[in-house]
């Protein structure tokens, strides 16, 4: 170690200068220098690399990171740092922001974001409790009111009167969306066992004596087919079980049927009075497919029946900016609660989920106080959420609305599924591949299957069958690889169920403005080009 | 709305411009120029404003901040927006980073911490998955190993079989330390129900069926008579109660007392042979008083009892960096679960929580797959978490040990903890103060006790010092009131149980490097005026 290095913090006075910002201009030239790297070195280095690339396996990356002990001397000085992410780290990171990358909810950002991302932490307020975040706190209840009208559309003296009464609450922000969906169940949960005469709730006492005391066996979640894995999370930390988070079959297209959901409210209540339905959760932009399932209706039927309608729209809540399309989610507004992400279709960076709720009492059920913070009657937003303490999110949210207003959202949105539709329709064209789930949004899925096997699958019996829809699989999952690892452009995958069967398909999520068609006819050229230099594929 | 102002967005062609990082010299100074903005111009604001401050009341700002309404057009600009945040909210924000801010666990982080922040969101990987972060979540599980080897101190052969194993989990990042605390509970809660012959286990089935199938009637946790508030939400999130949630009174100081744990394990397995003990909670570094619990007396008796051991060392647990106060976590070693903020001693920007599990196998009882991702035998950080997509916050922590380095994360834990003796010392110097909780890291509580109320009490019945303790309170909170009104200092309050009565006590939280005794005599010299110029105050 040499001397040089240490100097950083290997003495108090050292260590204090990293806490003040320099007045002289060198330093704060050196700083700015760090930050000129860090928005502009980075991206360089991307531009080359779209993702997982061949040149390093995860294998090799693993024995380059395998050191356990925290270094008793100061290893690096902040330009060493930026200077190791830049040329050891981003390389082997992956590069959502390549057009090319289409396989996840994760894009390029517009630039503007990574400052207000900065902010944040220049300002690094913690937004659970007035007394480290005053204003920020504010500006956060004013968020989530704008995004509380967005979907619920109430009218000005509503709004007027909650969004900022510290009893109201319209909803949170969170890391994530499926923090965002447990939140909802919480609520959900809670509502159905209220304390009452000789009972304090079961928030105190707990799923077991709260089924004791109303009598019930088991409680349950029903969710659309295509749900979030987040909502079988939820089940299983709610004490509800994920096994009792129940998927209400489609009818042949991957989105929610009202009649079977209806059908399955009526079966357990007749057959399982003793069983308690929590929740019927709707999903607005399905993970795997981008669906949206019938909210209006279900949103009826919930009404009737009284069950709490969850609609997860973290994919697709921002479509309500757009009013050209808009009107695929009709129905949200009858939502008890709805999640959306920020870091999804509001182009935010990682990690921001919200969660709404119509009614701006519902949170109650989940309120903890304490001595020294989130004290009855403050403003303190720790009062009413899952975490505790919290970034400031919301201000990013908040300057990002100002810069882009509803109508640069809405660009991108109508992009996004304007693009998927000429997609869908170029690979109708290509005789190599199958449209497996149209684009209701900006998500469809597809697969390969060659004309060889299509014919066989005419003439096969039901053993032949199999054996085709599993050589169909492996083949689609070889090629899926193979581009993968070549690294020029990424297409995820993953498995629906689709005519009875277990199908592997190719996933795109067309969010990525810069992404357009030539890029999409490059994706399936490379496709095709693939298995056709892999006869050992098809075999 | 001016045509210039909508020009941003007011197109495809300029909106598609703010995804792409510029290519010509003018605009990228133009980006840098906001940074340096970003970077300097809010700290020179925020300079003369310690928080919150008397010019604007909650309520004036709250109704400064009432438009619920998504504006159509874009409104602002980039620099626009900096300059409002600059200008109109920072102001208005609390100044955490001040040395007289000493309320709270939010304080001045050193500045590179906003470059590695910065960074998180130019990369905008989301760990969830390795197809959306490849090194960077190698990278997670190396910092994790690092957690886990300081914290549990395992052999060198451990940590080479563990670190990069994909089926092993040496803990976990999440938002915050709420987080941290209900996964370690999640996980014991688990634990003690698992699958068995005709059960599938307690995730898949819920508390009410776990409890049927194996003879229980409540799950209870036993925590610390300080332990954070969060463990009584994680009773409530999962289903347990948190009436459930059972403090072990101490012995008449703000620690947990071995013996009482003791009889209280004794006391219902005894008495409710069908209560569960899921878990006994100790802190390292309690949020009001700063203290630890005897961890290792706690750890023998777990051990004995057969019972998970948590350890919420949020607050305390980088103290074990101190060669010197290491000692005071003795016993840290034996726990099952350990939670650590990386937003709070680490002094990364909000928000980091992190929780490491002795055994790399425990996390299993939490899995969840999808078919997307998260797939069995991947290496997706997201199968065995609370969260599915986060950022990169293990990117800033790893940059900040190698730039630091143990020792200089010692030389702040040292600097606090002695600090905060020095500062109890002068607290027992001043005849108007009284010192209430002793630091035992760096937190400390004391109060005001005129010399006046101080004579009456000796003299007093009962009911007369009912009276005394009233006023006395009352008198704290007022001049706590006062002075965080001013604005040129901050101390928070809390309640405590002392000498069996609810005390009003002043909280002290000695982390920001730039806190020295002079600024403490100061906000001392402050409340002895604040009481001296409000005689009613006293009456």
């Amino acid at each position: 170690m040499s001397a040089k290095k240490a100097e950083l913090v290997a003495n108090w006075e050292t260590l204090q200068r990293i806490f003040i910002r320099p007045e002289d201009e060198a330093s704060r030239r050196t700083l700015i220098k760090y930050m000129e790297q860090i928005l502009f070195g980075l991206h360089e280095f991307l531009r080359q690399h779209v993702g997982i690339t061949r040149e390093a396996s995860l294998e090799d990356l693993s024995e380059r990171f395998k050191e356990s002990l925290i270094a008793d001397h100061p290893q690096k000085k902040l330009a060493e740092v930026i200077r190791g992410i830049i040329e050891n780290i981003a390389p082997h990171a992956v590069n959502v922001a390549s057009p090319y990358f289409i396989g996840h909810m994760t894009s390029a950002i517009p630039f503007f974001m990574v400052h207000l991302h900065t902010i944040t932490a220049a300002l690094n307020q913690n937004v659970v409790k007035i007394e480290t975040s005053k204003v920020v706190s504010i500006i956060e209840r004013q968020v989530l009111a704008k995004l509380h009208r967005l979907i619920f559309g109430k009218s000005e003296a509503f709004y007027d009167l909650h969004i900022q009464a510290p009893d109201s609450t319209l909803g949170g922000f969170l890391d994530d969306g499926t923090l965002a969906n447990i939140t909802a169940m919480w609520v959900a949960r809670n509502r159905c066992f209220p304390a009452k005469d000789g009972f304090p709730g079961i928030e105190a006492e707990g799923v077991a004596a709260a089924h004791r005391a109303y009598g019930a066996d088991r409680s349950v979640i029903l969710v659309s087919g295509l749900a979030h894995y987040s909502l079988r999370k939820a089940g299983g930390v709610l004490g509800i079980g994920s096994g009792n988070v129940i998927p209400v079959p489609s009818a042949g297209n991957p989105r929610m049927d009202p009649a079977r959901l209806e059908a399955a409210i009526r079966a357990l209540r007749s057959a399982e009075p003793r069983t308690q339905i929590l929740a019927a959760v709707a999903i607005a932009g399905a993970t795997e497919t981008g669906t949206i399932d019938p909210l209006a209706e279900i949103a009826e039927i919930c009404a009737r029946e009284n069950i709490h309608f969850h609609v997860d729209a973290a994919w697709g809540g921002p479509t309500l900016l757009s009013p050209r399309y808009r009107g695929l989610l009709a129905g949200i507004e009858r939502a008890d609660s709805v999640t959306i992400d920020g870091h999804k279709q509001f182009y935010m960076p990682m990690g921001c989920g919200m969660v709404l709720f119509r009614d701006p009492g519902i949170m109650d059920t989940i309120a903890y106080h304490a001595a020294y913070i989130n004290r009855p009657g403050s403003v303190d937003l720790g009062i009413r959420s899952l975490e505790g303490s919290r970034p400031a999110s919301s201000l990013v949210l908040a300057g990002a609305l100002e810069i882009m207003g509803a109508q640069g959202y809405a660009l991108l949105i109508d992009h996004g599924i304007e693009t998927a539709r000429a997609f869908a329709d170029e690979i109708g064209r290509r005789p190599l591949f199958e449209l497996v789930t149209p684009p209701q949004l900006n998500i469809l899925t597809y697969r390969i299957v060659p004309e060889e096997i299509q014919r066989k699958w005419t003439a096969a019996g039901p053993e032949e069958r199999k054996n085709l829809a599993r050589r169909l699989n492996d083949l689609n999952i070889a090629v899926q690889r193979i581009q993968r690892e070549a690294g020029n452009s990424f297409v995820s995958r993953t498995t629906l169920r689709h005519l009875g069967e277990d199908v592997v398909v190719l996933r795109a999520v067309l969010m990525n403005p810069m992404t357009h068609m030539g890029i999409l006819c490059d994706i399936l050229d490379e496709q095709e080009q693939i298995y056709h230099g892999h006869p050992e594929l098809a075999a």
